[in-house]
């Protein structure tokens, strides 16, 4: 973990990693600085003046005097804070746009997408310079790299429109140019690429509004409900990763394609793609042996990801558009949940919080604004309703809402249908409700018969015997139990809370504060949106806080991809996590059984 | 033009442009400094003490104390030359190796294709670092972005190989991961590709030696003999840029095919090309339209290249081998006359020194080591035996050597067949001795019959008429003129030589020196090969110098090429000229037409 310093911007102070650029400070609070190459150090347009000790890069020269160099002036791109500082931001020249995005963050549009419109002066015997030179002497705040397709395109765009061209700058490459002024059509496409659904979210990339947005479920699905299963059929044949990458590719090509359809956006206009997903699914999806991921000691191929393109992942958007790819801080903790914690500014918040994706594999977080610890609890399937007797996907007819009283159950069922079977948030629902009133005792055992008989006469009918197991039944049809919550499955909830309990409870112990201490209970993921927080908190799963301070964070992964393509600087800051975050094993902790068997019981 | 600077290394004292490195400028003049990540800034090892001022580059403090720093001491591949410098260069702790390539050029190996064999320690729960930073961190002196390539291949190549693997770098991207030991295989292939002849040359980059070399037409042939014609075909029909480029791709990836299987080389081994050509062969071989180098003003789409893959044009070798493209600087002066000044050393060579490719398109440069001006003069087809009578290419049957004394008439005639036609040096030699003997006044105008049976009785009855032309006849077959020069065949050489001698006459008078200053005369391509230097003297097409100061330099657009393949900073040298050159344009020109009539007559 490096070591953090604190910037003041006037009223404002951030802290941020001994290191990132005071450009990038700005940006991730909020605070703008001028600029028009997005932080290449070639605009020269950053101009800040900082009290404190900042290095004179070999750009400031070229942009200061001598005098200004000496009061402190430097391009705030280029100035590297490795100690305290205090920056004075001149007023803007613009004020760039900005959009919302994630949870409640105001994002300064910077994206790696830029287009410039120019006109050049045609050449003569007297001015030969290249094509290439004459168009990069007019992109004076920019000075990319040139792709191939770029040189092959322009001879004919200038001399066909009057010397009158769009260059289309990704990052640091010239991608392409095109004809006449297209500086309108910039888009780019956001990926959610998750083990169950995919969703992409078409960005124009000049307003960061969304255009579209089409999700589907991941076409590797007949290869497995999850990682492991789907890692370990690559295991039995050799043949099945090529089949798995291809899957993944048509999932997203037919995304892409959907998303470009619906807005009537011509898909060369897409210039950037952007992927979260978690290590398996991005390991898959470029082609990689997951193997390593799922047997001991779990470990990525690689946490920072190369450079790919578009193309490389099936997407037939431009074809020079790149990939951006979240890295992965572990096996477990992919690149899903470093989008997830810039979507939610987990890094940039003083409060202690704690951000948790539950899910079969349940990513846990846990930061004060000054370290950030993360980990991966094994939760089993229990939220995915596998292993659970009436268990299923939060799908039409699935119960995800259960309130129980003396007096009766009732259901909340998604679509209004007649219940078919309990999903993720029904379980937990059920359980807690259940454990309010004393149905289920704190060690996880249903009431005997009789003894609810007593206590509870409108509701002792429903326990019964099912294929020689108790239940509580929450359905019934034709008089038959339909939909029922069985002991065991009471028991596979618990087996889930506990691990994740552990999982949070040791971040809470490592970074030396107690679990009254955390200030804000971020829930991620497409469970944790639809799971009531103070069931959530009723089973333990969640640390005892003020029910209003555990927040259902929604899509935050796909979210944390959208801020990629919208600002290189979020980008930066999601890339800085590697360095930020510290990943805590729990597989090999000689307490992590005890502290297991511990959390079993309800609170 | 950049500035020069001088820099002495003990006794000896070099002069290289401003803001070279140290290291480089060491390199190209065969001072040897150790390093082994081959001037990346990242192994540390290019130690040298510098007297005189250079700046402190991020790397050298982690690599020196604050004494040593002030003390002078930097790493040289990172120090850059920006005023006069004493370097002093530790002895060497590994004497690498050299090879001769180009025109008697020592270089000093530093490929950009490196391999290192290691083995890794495996993975455990407490150090489950990603294989990508296991590996990076074993080499240490190399600090490589990473192709997905070799991430996908590299979780197998550890654990099916117990962890020892070979990583492939070229220049700064980790481009694959071999299982095992494959250090003694890495190869490379340097491509001439000329408009008329294509050879490719697989080196052994270990040892810097040629382990095959194969030659073929250029396939594009059928599109037009030269460059003119067949940027002309593209304008006639937008199809065939992408059939010329085709005929590029399939050329290369012919002779790559039969270098690789000559030599037992598998083509996975070889992890990088070079290629030296026109700046029409390249743009061809690239899919650019080469229009805009076809018609005034003249302008080629780029300079400098953009990176592009092996194959990227059509060359099947590793997927992930880069190609280097030599630069252009200009329209007519090409990547192949880069090649050729790099392997004649015209930039490091204190001599005024004179560099001529003859051929249809005549490129010519003038140095004195200090400053280096470059032109292009439009010799025509002359000396491709075109728009002559009996006309041909060197091939079998040429004539390519012709003796006249008052006696008579001796020809050498390629192959040693019966003579069928007169290449560009029997063009050459049959004007320069007809000029020797009288039988050509220096107006180029043939001897009146009458006069010549009185002077050259023996020779007489070789003036004939033949379609109405005056004509020398060189050989006969059943006593009828079979090959012979006629008196537009001088006129079309004295155009020619005209061309020719006006440029490097005009450069002469830029650069301020004199004709008899000039103290070598290098005649570069396949044609330049051939021609007799005192011939060449002659009939005014070089400067009248000692005939043993003028050279035949060979093919030096392949030496060239070579050279690029087996020193990276050989590369940076041939990327240096561009800046370093100085190109002069002689079609606007107001005393062109003056001079250019000046110079038609035989000296």
């Amino acid at each position: 973990m490096t070591d953090r310093v604190r910037i003041s911007f006037g009223d404002k102070e951030v802290r941020v990693p001994a290191g990132v650029s005071v450009f990038d400070a700005a940006s991730w609070h909020g605070i703008a600085i001028d600029s028009t190459c997005g932080g290449h150090g070639t605009c020269r347009k950053c101009r800040v003046r900082v009290d404190g000790q900042v290095e004179v890069s070999t750009s400031d020269p070229r942009a200061f005097s001598e005098d200004e160099l000496a009061a402190g002036w430097r391009l705030a791109c280029l100035a590297r804070a490795g100690c305290d500082l205090a920056v004075e931001v001149p007023p803007l020249v613009t004020r760039p746009k900005a959009a919302m995005v994630g949870v409640g963050r105001q994002v300064i549009l910077r994206p790696a997408v830029q287009k410039r419109c120019v006109t050049l002066t045609e050449p003569t015997l007297t001015d030969q310079r290249s094509d290439v030179e004459r168009l990069l002497d007019a992109l004076d705040d920019l000075e990319p790299s040139v792709d191939l397709q770029a040189v092959r395109n322009l001879p004919k765009a200038l001399r066909e429109n009057d010397y009158t061209v769009t260059a289309v700058v990704v990052d640091d490459r010239l991608v392409d140019v095109e004809p006449g002024d297209t500086t309108a059509q910039r888009y780019g496409i956001a990926f959610d690429l998750g083990t169950t659904t995919v969703v992409a979210t078409l960005l124009d990339l000049s307003t960061g509004t969304p255009a579209a947005v089409a999700s589907m479920l991941n076409a590797q699905q007949p290869f497995g409900a999850d990682v492991i299963t789907r890692i370990s059929a690559t295991m039995l044949d050799p043949d099945t990763l090529g089949r798995l990458t291809g899957r993944a590719h048509e999932t997203l090509a037919t995304l892409a394609g959907e998303v470009c359809a619906e807005a009537g956006v011509d898909p060369g206009r897409v210039y950037e793609v952007a992927l979260a997903g978690n290590a398996t699914m991005i390991q898959l999806a470029l082609g990689i042996d997951p193997e390593p991921l799922g047997v001991a000691p779990f470990v990525v191929a690689s946490r920072a990801l190369p450079r790919v393109l578009a193309a490389d992942l099936g997407v037939r958007v431009h074809p020079g558009a790149p990939a951006y790819t979240f890295p992965a801080l572990g096996a477990y903790v992919g690149g899903d949940i470093v989008a997830g914690m810039l979507a939610s500014g987990m890094d940039r918040d003083k409060r202690v919080r704690l951000f948790v994706d539950v899910g079969t594999n349940c990513e846990i977080v846990l930061g004060d604004g000054h370290r950030l610890l993360a980990t991966a609890a094994p939760a089993g399937p229990a939220f995915e309703g596998a292993a659970i007797r009436c268990g299923m996907r939060a799908a039409p007819g699935a119960v995800e809402v259960v309130k129980v009283d003396e007096d009766g159950v009732r259901l909340q069922v998604i679509d209004d249908v007649e219940p078919v079977g309990l999903c993720g948030s029904g379980l937990v629902d059920a359980v807690a409700e259940l454990v309010g009133i004393g149905l289920l005792d704190s060690s996880g055992r249903l009431m005997a018969e009789a003894d609810a008989r007593e206590k509870f006469p409108a509701l002792a009918d429903r326990l019964r015997e099912v294929a020689g197991e108790r239940v509580f039944v929450l359905h019934w049809r034709d008089d038959e139990p339909a939909v029922y919550l069985s002991q065991r499955d009471v028991r596979e909830l618990q087996f889930a809370k506990a691990a994740i309990a552990t999982g949070w409870r040791l971040l809470v112990e490592e970074l030396g504060v107690a679990e009254e201490d955390i200030q804000q209970v971020l829930l991620a993921g497409s469970f944790g949106s639809y799971l009531s927080p103070a069931n959530a908190v009723r089973i333990g799963l969640v640390p005892k806080i003020p029910v209003l301070r555990i927040v259902s964070a929604g899509n935050v992964a796909g979210e944390g991809a959208k801020m990629a393509l919208l600002s290189m600087r979020e980008r930066a800051g999601a890339d800085a996590l590697l360095e930020e975050v510290r990943y805590v094993e729990l597989s090999d902790r000689p307490d992590f059984n005890d502290r297991f068997i511990e959390q079993l019981a309800f609170p």
